[in-house]
């Protein structure tokens, strides 16, 4: 089966060093980032899979998976990776029509991730203080065409949350301490709480705030990624590491 | 909302070191393991949330999650750890109503994880050699409600792939080289390969064999995880870890 | 050149599995832990380096080297593990004939470490408030004849240093913070400071209280040791690790 | 007790950032990197530990320790970090008196470290096949006071050892492999061999190799360091981290 470029697709163009470049296909003439000035519509009729010739550069065009999109995402604020988010979604034991809420939103790495596993029936709500991060992020969620599967709301998480029975919460804000208290009356019995802190005295603040509600299996870890150079030399781990993102904090509701 | 337990509903027993027990409801009185003798029926009408006695011992009593489901598979062979599934769902941008192959079955651990992520629409196929294998894990499957999802196939995957257009496979056999030319052909453009190697050499081998495919974005990378832990002295890294699971390889399939 | 054994010597046997016995050759017929009963004096003539058979069970007969010594200390305090020695020794840049404080001695694997290097015309001073502990670590100096070199005292560092123009201070002890300013004190200028501490609010009221005198070079790290599993099978990470040992603070004096 | 820089004193400076550069007070006005223009007998009769301004810029003086020596060798080829010369020193039970060989040279790195570790009374002897190596390592021994306890020759260790009785060996070369054999031979009974190797086929070689002879307690490790921040904020572990450095595997020679 051969799947070509079709006229209201999206799709996603990387060069060869992997780099990334979603791009709409009824889109109009423009420099695209990384691209050059080129005219979307010249897409449309190749082969998904091959690579191509735009300007002087080579693309494979493909339609855009959950990793395009998050590799795509246009950074304001620090983000969750997509190691984060991953464990963030096990842990919380998100399935597919689950409602979670997230806080704050940050540039959307997180809420992408979440949206792609809970919809089509389920759904994201994510708070945040700041409208201009709102803003920033629809863009994102646009981009990644997962939009219609997020309510955003300018709302401070630690004032209190409207949602009842909630499957999960993530929180990703300064001071997750003062929503745990919020968050243990919004879980549904048997939902997870979720914190994602970089600093050692947020976790340690925000267990012990914790503990003081009907919360169990807490426990607080963090992941460490290492890649693998396999080269002709022989294989070696790479030298390049991140040695931190944050800290990941799990507890879950009971009565 | 209260919700309480009813005639043919499966719980998850957690007792007060949060080792936990799936129990269906309408099973028969009988000797369950961790838990004693008991009459299941008996639970009908708790509270979910709640702590309860059945017989010496205090167990809390929830609706089973993911997490849940995972941490009650029976082991024959070693598993793929949920932290290590969540990479494989992440790295390979599972989504609902995808169709993924994993070869070879193991316990089901990671038959599971996807089942629960590319249901209702989305389908696990499963290979694995040995059909003592797929009968234990069927139970697993069983006890997850997962087993709609999920097809069976006793077949070496090494010797050829039924399927087309796959969206993603999995490979977490001794010898995953002999499976990629099977496993590009099998898969859609775009569409993911992963391998799970605990030694080095089956990931040299197999990178080196995906290299002569045309896949993009190769990479690979172990994951460490390390609990932290809050007390009243003080916080710090756990003692405990566990050193090494296994490799994770991805690449993508291109034209 | 053959070495043999000879009367007043200290030798290590080391069984099959590569656990060690520190034993003197003239040491009187006893029961020897690991060893059995047997009588020293027979090992006398034996080849060094020669697998020998004593009861049931083979040795191999070697003169103890410094790791044999660390290995062989009787524990009765958490010890600082020979890793974490060994970075205490390169970031306080010890050096053959230094002068160095520790505080506290615990079962005397740092001391025997320090004095090792420092010997023989250095000192360790090791303080300690209970007598007990010392005592039993002067056992453990004894049995790696390493005593002459170290000077104990039962002195709670806390309360001041009765030295001056040390080369390097180390702490271990729960509350280093209150050692800092006299550890200034008795530096000489260009010294080392270390402080080793399990905990994550330990290093920062240590860092917070050394940033009030003049140090320069103030870092803390931890170290993490991963073995490797070299088998017929392949190469593979160790399954088993210890997850965390303590974090090491340095700073340097200057005026 | 103040001690003052005299004549023939070697200092090193310490500029805000903690960068160091090793300086000789009876060197010529000439221009010094990182501090530029100036005539270092100006230094005599300064407070050693004190902040000076040269030019534009403030320096600590002090007497360089083994750390400023290790941190200002000019590098050539990869050196081998102090962190893991530490641990080399720790696992082949390094004492002041002994004679150690090491092969290649490198740039100095461990050569000083291990000098400095048995001088005055003991010996490093370091092969290296260039010779041009050797000539520029000989000029970093200089800057470290350490040449008169180093021995080079232009050699390939893997052709043979001249030395008998070795305490240690250290080999840093690509093809660890070819020179267990000589180092075996040339090892005195318990002294260790230790393989320095960033990539994972070099110590599965040497693994194999030295398990043909009649070594003990063979090991292999990495060792992973992260630096901690302590700041206003809160403490966390850096971002920064390198990811690798090399494999150390151990060996110790028996009869």
């Amino acid at each position: 089966m051969v799947n070509k470029v079709k006229k209201d697709d999206t799709v996603v163009l990387i060069d060869q060093s992997y780099k990334k470049y979603i791009i709409n296909v009824n889109g109009k003439i423009d420099k695209y980032k990384g691209v050059g000035v080129f005219d979307p519509s010249t897409l449309i009729g190749k082969k998904y899979g091959k690579q191509l010739l735009i300007g002087s550069k080579q693309f494979w065009i493909l339609s855009p998976s959950l990793k395009d999109k998050l590799q795509c995402i246009k950074r304001r604020a620090q983000i969750i990776l997509p190691r984060d988010a991953a464990h963030i979604i096990m842990n919380c034991s998100i399935e597919p029509g689950y409602t979670v809420l997230e806080a704050g939103i940050g540039s959307g790495s997180l809420t992408i991730a979440l949206a792609n596993f809970v919809a089509q029936k389920g759904k994201v709500i994510s708070y945040d203080i700041r409208e201009d991060f709102i803003k920033h992020t629809i863009k994102n969620l646009k981009m990644a065409k997962i939009e219609d599967f997020v309510e955003t709301k300018i709302k401070d998480i630690t004032k209190g949350i409207d949602e009842k029975e909630l499957d999960a919460i993530i929180l990703d804000i300064p001071n997750p301490w003062d929503a745990v208290e919020h968050a243990w009356k919004a879980l549904k019995t048997g939902g997870y709480l979720c914190s994602y802190s970089p600093l050692i005295s947020q976790l340690e603040k925000t267990v012990k705030e914790i503990k003081k509600y009907s919360f169990i299996e807490v426990k607080t870890f963090e992941n460490i990624q290492r890649k693998m150079v396999v080269s002709e030399q022989g294989t070696r781990p790479s030298f390049q590491m991140l040695g931190h993102t944050g800290y990941l904090t799990f507890a879950r509701k009971v009565l």
